[in-house]
């Protein structure tokens, strides 16, 4: 279910369940946002203005042009997938909580640093377990413009032969 | 704050704070969603392989190509914008909960339902309140995709003269 085409140079090692502890923490790489990539999401997906136009935005609760929230976020699933949550099979999102304390702006550079809450083993799927990961979206000031808690299913490896 | 490109032709009148109660619904345009727009999301925001390749799709947790979560999150946002929530001063999520009990496929045409859960004005700022919403995304099967419960920005309208 793993795929080396996810294994970039430089990539940290896939974990499965069983290789992830409560406290494990890990850093994405960067993603370097302009005002083209956020007009372009919110022409597609939040066609508003404060997303749209700098001038339409100054007047609105944002003050100025920023990115769509489901843009913050989907740059940070781009995030988790290069390298900010090395999961063996992927990362599989069944749920979980959202906030945006502050807007994405134009020229902000995206990193996201992760914490691995807790780790359960499924009762009825010897296979696979819940994992639940915090993850933080933050600029290059160090502002919080994202943060979200998710329960990811991960498989275990694969168990030993019984003796 | 409003905008009358906002309003499209059979659009529904834009809610203030004051024109909204628990319990009112609304529901939203639909989208048809189709492979090509689900491997352009993923190649772009969520590049794992069951949501870029049918073959590599099968042996995962979800069985064939399943559109990324976010994709869902934003189609979402954009059926919403497009009619879904008519509200005043646009759609300013401030965080929330959300879950996709099903993957999202392709030829799935999606729309929105939604229910205002709560309204509350704001204490220290009497221009604007609070109104969580919770909203279904479905297809055309009635297989719920999506589950989110958001609280958003509202604006009131503007407070008559003082007499």
């Amino acid at each position: 279910m793993t795929s080396d085409s996810m294994m970039e140079a430089g990539a940290p090692a896939l974990r499965y369940l069983d290789d992830l502890q409560p406290g494990d923490r890990f850093t994405s790489p960067e993603h370097e946002l302009d005002e083209a990539q956020i007009k372009a999401f919110a022409l597609q997906f939040d066609p508003q203005p404060f997303h749209l136009d700098h001038e339409a935005a100054k007047g609105t609760l944002f003050g100025g042009l920023a990115a769509s929230g489901w843009h913050t976020a989907a740059l940070t699933m781009r995030l988790l997938v290069k390298g900010g949550a090395p999961l063996a099979g992927g990362i599989i999102g069944a749920g979980g909580e959202i906030a945006w304390p502050k807007p994405t702006r134009p020229g902000d550079v995206l990193h996201v640093e992760s914490k691995i809450v807790s780790v359960t083993p499924s009762k009825s799927r010897p296979d696979r377990g819940m994992v639940v990961v915090s993850s933080t979206t933050l600029n290059q000031h160090g502002d919080v413009l994202q943060q979200s808690t998710f329960k990811l299913v991960v498989p275990r490896r694969a168990a030993s032969p019984a003796p």
